[in-house]
């Protein structure tokens, strides 16, 4: 990508000191101790070029970007099947939101909402036989990188204050969608969600959503192309709980947030980008995040509308 | 585009006839007398390649579709301002919901549900010395198609039984984001629903929203890239009412469809697609219209995803 | 009653200047021009007793109120047939709520919400010739009392500015449980919630649902014991909107408030009383009124449980 | 009361064989196994009088019935503190909704709907050492009845089930509402559910709500006469989930109704009455239950309104 550091630089520098009304998250009080000064950003192309900026290199929780890969993980291993239990519609509602599943039955509206989420973390307990073990070496096996962990002590902090997800989860037990024991989808969820990446590493994890690259797990194909496509698509719909609409119109790509503040963006056929910056607006994505993102592919003009 | 005509000939003869569970709105009486056996598509690529099959020249109610062209305007000529007035994210909800008016206080959550709709309406009777004459001007103009035209019987009869927009439009005023008489506002909204075009002049008016395609209106370009991307990304997470998520994900185009049957999407660096069967799924968009793009974006690769 | 007037004359002094953070309504503009200063009670005994105190005689905006003599007539002239129009629930949500109507089909919970007392307004306005004309004699003639009028001015300023009322019964006519025009309905509730009535006024024309008093209306008994009941009964799930069940458990009297700052309760052995104070609280009932009448039964034991 | 023998008999034998479209309740799988043929009712007067027939000496077990005995003891323990922990305004929602405890920041619409008794429940767990047993004598104290007792494999079954209200928990505890363990809290809750009493226990046990009778309990009066008063409007407008207000309109009595198709209902001046047949209609309520006490409160015209 021509001038792609060059880029990066002026926004970042744009950015870096500007007022940041911003929130870090501290409802999981672990994440609360995180500086709010951290803000990187990393590119890596389809073709493997590599472009970072300020923290680029620093893990963090990357909290529900984590949800892309399990989803990932679960449509590899059950196929089509796999949206009988949860669906791919926007909620216009909360992240955590236990409202829709009422009228829905106990379906999810999409596998990036805390309730899809949980229900794709059920999924996986059923296929796998150490769920937090087999998951963490997909993810380093996808990744090429042994250095990938759980924060034990993210894990726990989410653990100890996680009554809405054990609500949600027993709610969608309820309703009979959800096949294991609560505490063992929930143990595995609040891990998954502990993980940590630098932006680095995030961005070059999720290349098997950018076309032309392919990522083996188990000498198999992830996914094919078709369902790379579905996963972005779900992505664009999705990803940014109720300002999914807001990223789509003014940033134009596939992308994830997570409360730890870090945002994944995929150009299907280019690159995947990642930005990290705690503090979040009010609908709970990065602000500088979403700013840097705007900014970038508005430079780029990447988007893919 | 290589083999296009090829290709959907043999979607058509697939899809022909096929069982079609689907049903034709009759909700609004007038919508009811059409036959449901009407089946046609047409492609208009940016280089003004043209292809067409089945009924693609035969005019048939826009519907919802025209709610396109109306945000066009009216963003057009309010700029940036539109979306103080109207939001852009997907409503989770059915098309005509009053539900989440009341918590937003009257901001719908985007232009494509029938409140943000008219909202819409109500910023064009602003600016519009004639609303009905001059949107019909300026779709005529756009489309350099004076042929263009409203039934004035289909407008006529959603007016007797809209009760429900009535109620809408009353709704948003007693919270002052409707600025007009009620009376004229759902006048001119009952109209530009009523508007009608074959598939062919759906392709080919909406050009204007893949790029490198120039289209003025009074001698001004109507949307500069960045808008018509905007629109795009609008029409990917709303254009479907609840079932947005399942197009982006099946058929992977920003999109629009309207309870007459017709469905427009837009392939932003390469084409226009209409299609048009009158008979509906369960949530309101064409059967045989949605498996016609699935099966056209598969055998195009040409999915944005 | 023993020392009646004694004690309303001990609360009067008790509460008449209190620290009193409740607000006069203005959505209707009219009726914020209303001096917050004002502050009476009434009581007529079943034995035709008649006790007052303060701005007992004056006369103010009974508004919801009057949907007690509404629903009154149109069970008197519709019998139980009535109930298939308007259920008797109570709401759980706000007066003028249009959330709960979708999933009920256009049947509104009970007949003291606003849409359960526009559907009210249409039975009437199906059974009266003159339905203004008719229904202010109906109301003359149950309270012997020549002098009962609307406030043109108030109904006036409520149409002006009654979206919310529009919008409630295009919605319920959408669902078909609107017979007559809007315009018509419309202006008909508009009217009898311009009703004007003193305290004193208000505590005699309901003796009709203490026991043992006949009033008839055409010389027909207006309701039967039974009848009276049930309207006793709806009083006190739904009169307050959603603090019917606070004024259950702390007064303990079927009632029924208005926006105007008055509230009539009923003991169905004993009495009638009326209050009027014109500053709501935030759930919309009548701050000083609310006060008075718990003292009042609490100083008379007059509580139905 | 006069001919009240009489009267329950000439009810019953109207009522035994009627067509009853009611279901008994099977999400408590150990509540499916009682025969739907059981059918019983008793009066017990303020005055000690004693009229029962059918199936009224015949333990079933009393469920959400139970909740009245367990707010009394709560209220008698905290006062009026009670209610900063819950509400006591009806729900107009089905009887284990979790819809409203988001907008109302985890505090339960009233102390009769799940969410409202698993509060009651988590405070007597605050107060009491040994929650099941202290609570299990207080029953016993003010019934003056040694045999009450739990069903144990009914608690298990309902535990084994209660996945709904487990979330519901979890829920309310994510607003810091909920003190203790929800582990805790639940299975003291589902043990309460599961007392067991017959008709003519029932209409003993909760003489304490009618006047003029005093019951204590370790030497203290339960409550006051305020006190009982408040109860009674509670059950009066939140003691039949959405029925509430059809039970009052018809009845016109305080009741409360349990899934194991028994139903309490008050008389505050005069007795208490049980009627017990399992199958329930679709709101939950005994359908012949609610039949015999509306024939009740009409020929002895005892309705408090």
């Amino acid at each position: 990508m021509k001038n792609c550091q060059n880029i990066i630089e002026r926004i970042y520098s744009d950015l870096k000191d500007i007022k940041d009304d911003g929130k870090v998250a501290n409802y999981i009080p672990e994440l609360g101790t995180i500086s709010p000064n951290n803000f990187g950003a990393h590119i890596t192309t389809a073709k493997k070029e590599s472009f970072g900026i300020g923290d680029y290199d620093k893990k963090f929780s990357i909290q529900s970007i984590s949800k892309i890969l399990s989803l990932t993980l679960a449509y590899h291993l059950e196929g089509e099947n796999l949206w009988k239990r949860v669906d791919v519609e926007p909620s216009g509602n909360a992240f955590n939101s236990l409202q829709q599943l009422d009228d829905d039955c106990g379906i999810p509206r999409n596998p990036f909402i805390n309730a899809g989420a949980i229900v794709i973390c059920d999924v996986l307990v059923t296929h796998l036989e150490n769920p937090k073990d087999d998951f963490l070496k997909f993810c380093r096996e996808i990744a090429n990188n042994q250095t990938l962990e759980y924060c034990k002590k993210v894990a726990a902090s989410e653990r100890e204050t996680g009554y809405r997800n054990f609500a949600l989860c027993n709610f969608i037990k309820s309703f009979g969608n959800i096949k294991n024991d609560v505490e063992d989808v929930l143990d595995f969820y609040f891990h998954i969600c502990a993980l940590e990446m630098s932006c680095k590493e995030l961005s070059e994890i999720f290349l098997y959503l950018t076309e032309d690259v392919k990522i083996t797990y188990k000498e198999k194909e992830i996914l094919n192309k078709n369902e790379a496509k579905r996963i972005n698509a779900i992505m664009l719909t999705c990803g940014f709980y109720d300002e999914a609409g807001e990223f789509a119109f003014k940033v134009g790509l596939p992308g994830k947030s997570g409360v730890g503040g870090g945002i994944i963006a995929v150009q299907p056929n280019e690159y995947c980008i990642a930005v990290w910056s705690p503090k979040l607006n009010k609908k709970g994505n990065s602000y500088k995040g979403m700013l840097f993102l705007e900014e970038f592919t508005t430079a780029t003009t990447s988007s893919i509308f």
